[in-house]
């Protein structure tokens, strides 16, 4: 496989201009209060090679790129049922909408929209504390990045929780439908707590390594999940990943990913590499805005779309 | 390349038992009296090799499958201008919705449902009268298919026509936002005999060729359009080509594919084959039960997932 | 009953410097034209006597006030069997909004919101030509009002019909569901012209006075609809006379009350009088604006409001 | 005023075959194990007289009229700024809905629908601790119905708060668009002990009375509210105090009323009396339906409808 290193370069150079773009999610200080122009991008290969550029090893909130995770958990501890729950379509409306739920019987869309992952929260709890369901997810995502210092930045998910009036009329809404079966309290501390998680482009980028590699890690050698499931989880993330701006990316950059309010991005180039990418501006979907423009360089660059050469 | 037919024999023969399945759609005669246990397959790789089951060779109505046909055509004579006519987002509802139209000034969220492709038509109508439109893409589908025998079924067209109240609503509501630009009777003129053109599996694969090589025939040679626009249109089919299915057919099948309601889909493996199916038997979303079911034995097969081997 | 002349006079000039407020109604010329200062009022109490105030006697189109003649009409024509093609219920939503109709299999909220009055039409045509329906229209109002003169304005019905493109929408919708059993453009054809009716305030006024009077035309002796029917009638137009201002409009002025866009509104004191008001400005729920302020000034003033002294 | 024992005791005869008919709320335990064929009826009327019949002197859960009261407490504490807060539509929609809210910025259409008495509530927490704000809805219904024997019922209460998924979805929404401004928690709570008051029939008459009588008790003699707002809020009630069955009631009965799931109605005749009738079973839309039928007979039987003779 041919160097990076220079395409990686060359996108950083082209997109300079442009740090700022985009509107920095601002409904927690510590969101608000991150530099507009920072920008990073680390490339990691099948065989391992890392290219980066930028701020590619200062950490960030990682926020709804958490639900990759977690998804990939409640699958491996509840396999297929978990559809009972949650469904797998676009959801052809916003991030935090309520709408879908009351029309749909309390089941949420998708396992990436908030309704979804809070679902999914729920069902990574069972049979355990929050405080135990926390922990599990901060070590399975220190396992998939081979990397024991990620953590969760306790003050944004104090924040979170403080502020997060929207999710807990998801979660309650749900509740009341029978989706939810532990208290939400406790469902949306688990999920706060997840969004919270802080990861570099590097660690991000070696996190989603698994789903580019047919399941399991070529660094570690770890077996994470099966053929199939990661094929399963990339076409969520194409199909879904992006809220109602997943059919633009697809369009644009042609690779699975899945976005953050932070402005971080992973996307997946199956067979290829795994990439990260983190600009805080968000566009009108809140999506990163530079950062989609990075992938869509890179994609061009590369040809990785998986839609053809 | 692998020789395919052992692979085509097998999912007819695996699949024989299942014939009959799903609900024909019987909002018209042409469509009702259609013998529900058909089931044609063709695929046709990229060096132009053949390989077909069933009943690959009888015509049946291609209905929403013509909407890939029109979308290339109308990029062909406006470019990325169309996309200030339509969307091209997933819808998250039923094919013949109207509901977003009105919570979205009348701009349809894809050329792929049935509001959509109606926009679509219009554009195709620019400069043109209805006899003339329908005559290109007659012409333009020909050409797709190398095969000069492609006709539209003018019963299908009437009945379409007759009983199309929907559809009416549908081109009368946008057209009272400014998104029709031509008489609603003309547009739908249109719309009708494009979904009532007759293909077989052979013939469809064939013309959907261009999209798994970058854009080019490899039988005729033809260049179609550019490797870009291939893997843009392939995008849309992923995301949206299964109206409220679509999310499902990615993760269970993981390729670009379109549906009709006359139970045909035609789906790409880029850079490998053009497929396909033909079973009139409908699932819930109004996509071709068995066929879908052929497609996933067919991409668990050969490995064609777009998603990772 | 008392002399309420100053009492309407008082109206007419407090209103003066406000005349010109809201905006006239433009989708079709003939009431873009309208001169926006014009300002009638006329009040018919049960002993028949007349109070008028400014341009009471200048014909206007009546436009959706012709909702409730044909409503009343097709309850005589079907009984309350037509309760099964139309609900009864605010709408909650505009005036011509389309998504409750999907949401609710077609069947229109209520009569007085547009789709809810095409299904009506269809009601009256049964057994007709269009312009036999038209016909028994006509001669019902003037029969109401006891006045031959009044007619339909044939410019600003070929006017809606050439621009209703949301209103064969509706229809169009609407018999994809069942709930028309006319062909669209039959239906509409009476619609557009029903809508075109002009009359002054005091033919409007005198054509409402039955809704007053318990059912009958105190000054024609004519026995118009039971007592029964002339209250519920005026229970519809109180919770949906006025689309989704409704609620407002009871709050304020607290009579039933039908409104159209061209400015009118017919309003019933039951068991006082009939009084009808033109101001062609509107709100932004397209009632009158200067006309809701008569009435409201005319209830205060008069102690008439449904719902106590 | 005529004596109305004998219409009240010929309703109480008729309906008897029909106690027990509908369905009985089974959300809460305590609302569950009430005997469905239970019916009380008490008509006050603006002299004072009181006649009753069946249960009327057993308390129920009045559940939703407590939004009557709470309504006019806030308005006399805010006034008409409190439409700021919550509008004055119908909903179209069922009396828990959320997604209008979601449609609309967060503001309820109406204060009788839950998200409005939720706002509501916020509104008279102001200045307040949540036992504060209960204890002055307490001692208001109290005064309104000069009966110091007014009690909540704490189990209802309690109950309410273990099982109000929906509501606390609804609340925590609002919260998110800054509709409310005190905890969910506190605002749940006064709303919870608020639907927990039970009263008998007549107690329930009693305290509407102000609203028959001009806005002031003449029982007790005491001045509630002005004219203008006692009209006011029979406005409110007749367009949107039975949820998505306001109009039918309108059609139907021709009064004021307001209904809750405990089976109880109030309702009132602007200078005739205030009703109230209690029969646990509910129709489709949540409002008694034997209750619905004694007020359609005693319109009838009276003339009391606000609609006419």
């Amino acid at each position: 496989m041919t160097d990076l290193q220079p395409v990686v370069d060359e996108i950083y150079e082209a997109l300079k201009p442009r740090l700022g773009e985009g509107r920095v999610a601002d409904y927690i200080p510590q969101l608000a209060h991150v530099d507009p122009k920072k920008f990073g991008m680390a490339v990691v290969d099948v065989e391992g090679r890392v290219f980066r550029a930028g701020d590619s090893d200062e950490p960030f909130s990682i926020q709804s790129i958490s639900k990759v995770f977690t998804l990939t958990l409640a699958l491996g501890k509840h396999g297929e049922a978990i559809w009972n729950r949650v469904g797998r379509e676009p959801s052809g409306s916003s991030f935090n909408s309520i709408v879908q739920l009351e029309h749909e019987g309390g089941k949420p869309r998708n396992p990436f929209i908030n309704a979804g992952a809070i679902a999914v929260s729920d069902l990574i709890l069972a049979g355990h504390t929050p405080r135990e369901a926390i922990g599990e997810i901060v070590r399975f995502v220190r396992f998939l990045a081979d990397d024991e210092t990620i953590a969760i930045d306790p003050a944004v998910a104090r924040s979170e929780q403080a502020t997060g009036f929207r999710n807990f009329a998801l979660a309650n809404f749900m509740r009341s439908f029978g989706i939810l079966t532990h208290p939400v309290e406790h469902v949306l501390g688990v999920y706060f707590h997840q969004c919270a998680i802080a990861m570099t482009c590097t660690q991000l980028a070696r996190s989603g390594l698994f789903l580019a590699a047919a399941g399991h890690n070529p660094i570690t050698g770890h077996l994470v999940v099966s053929k199939q499931r990661a094929r399963r989880i990339n076409a969520l993330m194409l199909t879904c990943g992006h809220y109602d701006g997943s059919g633009d990316f697809a369009y644009r950059v042609g690779l699975p990913g899945k976005s953050g309010v932070g402005g971080g991005i992973l996307a997946v180039a199956p067979g290829k590499a795994s990439v990260a990418v983190w600009a805080p501006g968000l566009n009108e979907n809140g999506n990163s805005l530079v950062g989609s423009l990075a992938l869509e360089m890179l994609a061009n660059r590369t040809g990785w779309s998986v839609f053809g050469q």
